[in-house]
């Protein structure tokens, strides 16, 4: 399964409000999410995966690859097609090994520093930020800019995706950073219309 | 790594008030717990990696098995010597095959139902409660009762380890169930002195 970056949905189940949660995802890929990322706090392991199942399901549907954010075991289990970890979860030279190299591995940083290592630990991509201030990830730590994100874009050889704060409104200027594409929560499930609001984002960032 | 059940230590880092809470677990490892397993919640991934490597240099110091509770990742990450898993965790088959064969995999019911399903899909050991009601454990459930557990021990061939509400002024009638052992949080981590704790517990306990 090839791996398009350019429009990375990151879910959030309490975002979709009174829609239905697996209705409102599906109608993102129809409108051209380009990859999947389960990501859930607050959550029984069980829920998890039985979540992650489903996605799996709809996502392979659409050709998109489905990827679990921090937790390896929910990884393995429903056997996704990669793993998502930030500087909070599992050490990354501990998850590839348990993981396996056929596996899409993301790291998410925010310093050259964190890239060059995610990099040199075999990441197969980078997700940078956050690049504008969001209140979607309370963790996320001090917003490193379109500046940052196009220094951590020319230090490593692997793609980068930009995150945090990103929509309709700025998606030029990130493109410009010469990001491999764009990681968005609330920008499309938290509008009324996802299917609507991929289709707005995959054109301008394809434009 | 023989596999001793009678005196189980679950940890709660949120019990151990001002004391430390590594020192405060092998003090009951001093004291006589025979098997020690980690359940945190509402931590980092990382978080419960590095504790869970740090308790597992304890643990072993005293000759003591290492169980994590709920997170397979975890367990694999850290290489543990066993998991617990419950009715709101992944699914204990699919746990099974991931885990492998040579680790201890213990399970959580309180019905004989759950009980049989357990021992059919391979656990080494049960958890059954919660004995007597308890405020260790919020998502536990109605308390099965010594005869609860009586007829769980009597439906299986495998351990079974009491837990929920155990402590010096029931373990007599807790042990007159047949149980394998007994599982105890705060009766232990709540106490002042932990090594003293543990030795009156598995000294009531052996005798």
């Amino acid at each position: 399964m090839a791996v398009d970056y350019s429009l990375y949905l990151i879910t959030d189940r309490h975002l979709v409000g009174t829609k239905d949660f697996f209705d409102s995802i599906a109608k993102a890929l129809e409108g051209g999410v380009t990859l999947l990322q389960v990501r859930e706090k607050d959550i029984s392991s069980k829920e998890f995966y039985d979540i992650s199942l489903k996605l799996k399901k709809i996502a392979h549907a659409y050709n998109v690859p489905l990827i679990i954010n921090d937790r390896l075991d929910i990884a393995l289990a429903v056997d996704a097609d990669g793993l998502h970890i930030g500087q909070s979860d599992l050490p990354i030279d501990v998850v590839r090994k348990i993981l396996g190299e056929s596996k899409i591995l993301g790291y998410s940083v925010s310093t050259i520093q964190e890239a060059l290592y995610g990099q040199r630990m075999a990441a197969d991509y980078l997700g940078a930020g956050a690049v504008f201030s969001t209140d979607s990830k309370a963790d996320a730590g001090e917003a490193i800019g379109l500046e940052g994100l196009k220094k951590i874009v020319a230090a490593v050889s692997i793609p980068v995706v930009g995150i945090g704060g990103i929509s309709i409104s700025n998606i030029n200027k990130v493109k410009s950073t010469g990001a491999d594409g764009i990681s968005l929560i609330s920008a499309i499930l938290s509008q009324e219309d996802t299917c609507k609001a991929a289709k707005e984002l995959i054109s301008l960032w394809k434009k």
